[in-house]
């Protein structure tokens, strides 16, 4: 069929070489098919008595069953809001209190980058896909071998993802397991993500103690605290829950921490549906749903307005064997279905989708991150976690599958950004020139043409040859040739590296594990 | 994390061995988690005055350019009907013929198999997968090798999809490159696909005169003409239309013998956009629409009520090169907004989804089938063609994966069948009984137990373990699983063989290629 549709290729203007010239075009960033920012929503899993359903049920959650272990200052803060602390020590919410603070909390969020064109703006529907995840193993898919994950990994994981269109974020996807100080280690989990990206990063403290530390750093590479304050480009995910239905009271002191150093919030509640939450797919979500709700009265009762990413993470268990899986239809469902929650809420939201039980970039890798991929980016999920080069049910992360997802997740956009219904696209007078009277073929027309870059989305290293071409170019390797960008981007300077006064002084300050 | 939660698996009734032990016993057919014709519909890229739009362009190029180079035969149906003849040779087709063609057509299709337990419904939202297709290559993954396909390997993946539960039917997918003579190739391609499965089989034929022997071979498989009338267990797949508005004419009259031959008939419609058909989405769209409207026309014109599926079959291009791409966001974009429309005439309809532009079984084919599949089966399409083994843009068919699109099948299944949400869903009762004085956790539940096996879909080859658990056993490699799953279908006998008498008939009757 291609060879048919080659040799009808007209022998003019409208040729191969003219689409080829065009397509040699660099586009302007406005135009280009896909970007961060999206809008998605075509993708519905619950209907509008589903989701009130959920709602009101977590509100019965939180006003009958409330959540356990709030620190002391967490139950200060609560109460103060209106929130009761039972007998039973478990902090209840009436309904009114949880709907005054949705009414009045933050519509959109800006997660800024340390360079400003990567600002992400969350609200609506609008997608950004990013890292994250907790891996303590690195995938070397050549020697399909897992071993533990440096902070060297880290700095490379955040210079790949700097170099690569479609990842809008970097949160910290993995553990620096070669520092076996849990101080040096977020300090030096800072610092690899930022000195590699000038994206909006993602980390998260060990301990309160830590933060204090964390925010002197970033005030350095900020330029001042000033400046951090005015564009806060790291935001810190935290853990406020250990589901199901308790507070996390160390990560509570935390986060109480980081809104008074003006850090954005992710109010993650990872629960696993089977085990930590409810093994039906609408019984994990209300759960999430009412644990980010006390989290989003928390924060606003700490610091009203203070910048919130409403994090309902809940996760799949294999329940043959208790393990967790994050590559199955129903965790795709799960995510989805909060996407829609964080919409009826009009809350910025994130979840986690992308990622893969398979231990290495293979074909089962590729279905399991595009199924919960592109179902979360058409949901409209604002924030979609996860969404890049994690393996083996989130223990691994591989840079290859990194670098994959660069086109994986270019396709997803592509289909986010949906069907363009106009005059121009319905085309009746195209078809009406080509079919009466004309050359009987589009290949040529100006619209074709036009809109050959603007409305098509081109993979990097996904490959579109025929049998016969892809013989004779040697059979190009999918893997091995994202080891080979790897190195590329790896040999060359880093973009986003500080200049190196900054970097001077914060090796005087911290214990750096990363050669200057 | 695995381990946290396995180390918490409590050590009662409700422990790891129960669910093991309740995972070992079969469900009941009804009660499995995915089957065929499930509903989807959760998903609508087009607003409902986009589908107005493309309906009435679609209407005003029936009515304005109308289609040319229909048969004489076919002239005097349409004509018959209402249809307009121009001076120019192209038949016009009047908004109240196609309207009226429309209400009075079959609202549903039953597509049947040899064994009536395969039976396919077509109405709605209710979809099913399976393969079609019409590659010239076997792909050899283990030696990343093209070979011109056989009839033998057509055979063999009938044998295959026979035992794959998420292979709802088995229209032909790729041609036997060792058959010389067309006349014997359709034979032998009704043979090697009836003798292999019991599932509805899909088949084309190259000339109108090839129907009535096909027939004769069919009735033989039936046993006798008023058996194969009562069920025909194959349809045809009719490239009726050669894109842009242009009528085949000799398809058009194979349609016409296979129509008075009881055999349903798939209107395919198989524009490239850019090429064949316009490049942008919607119109591509529209021209499909249209097509396959004449199309509706014409089967209702010949015989009142016939079987036909509405097979708007628009392909990607990539404007680059010219060259047919069938894994990208646009591709799933066109098969999603064509379903729609589906929906919208409430037609039992068909698109093509789910194969890829690789050219082996690697995480492009993964990401690249998931992405049509899932969103195909989303926004309810009744067949999904293409969906199983196709690569190198449906040149080339893989017999493994084509095993393990059983299990990308069956994930994307379980997103179709979407997110239950009632009382006993929300699980309030169950969070509160878990967190109020009960284990803290929901492993053991009742409703964790109850329902692992009818809501979650677990996967055949694809693989969950840890990554320690995965180097014990080996470093399972995927497609080489595939591999050996195949030698194991195909080292036993078929059992969707013919019987032994009928079988002899048909091989005195015919030239049949495979070996007795």
């Amino acid at each position: 069929m291609n060879d048919q549709i080659k040799s009808s290729a007209p022998n003019r203007s409208g040729g191969r070489a003219a689409r080829r010239a065009a397509r040699a075009a660099p586009l302007a960033a406005h135009l280009r098919p896909i970007r961060a920012g999206m809008s998605g929503g075509t993708y519905n899993p619950l209907s509008q008595t589903d989701i009130e359903n959920i709602h009101r049920t977590a509100l019965d959650a939180l006003e009958q069953i409330g959540l356990a272990d709030a620190p002391e200052s967490g139950i200060r803060h609560l109460t103060r809001a209106g929130a009761i602390l039972g007998d039973d020590g478990r902090i209840r919410f009436p309904r009114a209190l949880v709907e005054d603070t949705i009414a009045r909390a933050n519509r959109s969020v800006t997660l800024m980058g340390r360079d400003p064109v990567h600002d992400m703006t969350l609200s609506g529907t609008r997608v950004h896909y990013g890292t994250a995840g907790a891996a303590v193993h690195m995938v070397d898919p050549d020697g399909r071998r897992y071993r533990e994950s440096t902070v060297q990994d880290l700095h490379d994981a955040a210079r790949i993802a700097d170099r690569l269109d479609n990842i809008h974020f970097l949160q910290r996807p993995m553990v620096c397991r070669d520092i076996a100080d849990n101080m040096e280690m977020d300090m030096n989990t800072i610092y690899a993500c930022c000195s590699g990206t000038t994206k909006h990063v993602g980390v998260s403290f060990t301990e309160p103690g830590f933060v204090r530390h964390g925010l002197e750093l970033l005030h350095m590479i900020a330029g001042g605290e000033d400046k951090w304050r005015e564009r806060p480009f790291v935001s810190n995910s935290n853990c406020f829950v250990v589901p199901p239905m308790k507070f996390a009271t160390e990560s509570c002191q935390v986060m109480e921490e980081v809104i008074r150093g003006g850090m954005p919030v992710l109010l993650l509640s990872a629960g696993m549906a089977g085990a930590t939450a409810p093994s039906t797919i609408a019984g994990a979500i209300v759960q999430a749903v009412a644990e980010c709700l006390a989290g989003l009265v928390y924060v606003n009762a700490v610091q009203p307005g203070h910048p919130a990413v409403f994090g309902t993470w809940p996760f799949g268990l294999d329940l043959r064997t208790g393990a967790m899986t994050i590559g199955s239809g129903e965790q795709a469902l799960l995510t989805a279905g909060c996407a829609q929650m964080h919409r009826f809420y009009d809350l910025p939201g994130g979840a986690a989708a992308g990622a893969a039980d398979s231990k290495l970039p293979d074909m089962q890798a590729g279905w399991e991150q595009m199924c919960s991929s592109v179902m979360a980016g058409l949901s409209g999920l604002n924030m979609v976690y996860e969404a890049a080069g994690m393996h083996a049910s989130l223990l691994g992360f591989c840079h290859e599958s990194l670098i994959l997802s660069d086109d994986l997740i270019g396709q997803a956009l592509r289909c986010v950004r949906g069907i363009e219904v106009s005059e121009d696209t319905l085309a009746l007078d195209q078809i009406r020139k080509v079919c009466i009277g004309g050359t009987g073929h589009y290949l040529g027309t100006e619209q074709t043409l036009g809109r050959m870059q603007a409305d098509h989305v081109y993979p990097t290293l996904g490959n579109r040859m025929s049998p016969k071409e892809w013989d004779e170019q040697g059979k190009p390797d999918l893997v091995a040739n994202a080891t080979a960008r790897k190195h590329e981007i790896l040999s060359q300077r880093a973009a986003a590296r500080l200049d190196p006064a900054t970097d001077a002084r914060i090796r005087a300050r911290f214990t750096i594990h990363l050669p200057a």
